[in-house]
């Protein structure tokens, strides 16, 4: 698990550059969000925060659309970018932040594998992707996720 | 932290009773969601949770009205009461759970001190909800929070 360092910067840097942020979870369940909130003072920043799980509520509460869904699978790119870019703008925030992947042990094929991972980070200016194939077990793959999200958020802020 | 057993009777039994959930969550940030989705297959039982950290984000997702926010404070029995029973409405599962609170160490008044959660459990039937007083400090208080809104899921379950 990522040690108050790491979450100390995110968390200085966001109040230093007065932004906020937003989270749309799939396969990390809230992690992200517990993370984040972890830190007093956190609803300075933190908005909210979406887990959606079933198909149809990634429909109903980040507005990805069924076509999306089925022509690229819950698990892409495709999805990462409009769950974080809809988190984003749905709760007027500075920074929509989404997550999307197979942790495990079930529900992998050959294409789409167990430990496949998608981090989506959204601003106003850009939203950016970054695919992961991680190796664990379903723990230690959403904690491996929650990492690289912290990664990418903190790189990010220091833009 | 809970351990594996309490996680795996309460799986068990929302897969023999074909039960499903969703979470509304403020105080624990998350902490709940990422607990039931550690368990894999999770994706059976579990169809989303919401992370309603400001009012705006209760008002937006959960349905919350802008004047039980005002009259009773966010963290209150009536909040809790209405964050399940939407969760479960919005969602069409079975069992609805939500928690609102202080997690401290800031934001703590006379009347409504850091430790103070209520948890509610909403179903078709009924809406429970219970008030509780922790003592530690943030991590504390959001796992005790997730240890008794556990508990009373597992009440809930074995009826």
């Amino acid at each position: 698990m990522p040690g108050n360092k790491t979450l100390d910067k995110i968390s200085s840097e966001l109040i230093k550059q007065k932004k906020k942020i937003s989270t749309a979870e799939s396969c990390t369940g809230g992690l992200i969000a517990h993370y984040l909130t972890n830190i007093s003072g956190s609803s300075n920043f933190f908005d909210r925060g979406i887990i959606a799980y079933s198909n149809i509520a990634k429909i109903d509460l980040l507005n990805v659309s069924k076509d999306l869904l089925e022509k690229h699978g819950a698990v892409s790119k495709e999805v990462a970018y409009a769950m974080a870019d809809d988190i984003r703008k749905q709760s007027n925030v500075d920074i929509g932040l989404a997550t999307t992947g197979i942790a495990g042990p079930t529900g992998g094929t050959v294409d789409k594998p167990v430990g496949l991972v998608y981090i989506a980070i959204s601003t106003s200016e850009k939203t950016n992707v970054k695919k992961f194939k991680f190796s664990g077990n379903r723990l230690e793959n959403k904690t491996s996720t929650l990492h690289a999200a912290l990664n990418m958020l903190y790189e990010e802020l220091k833009g």
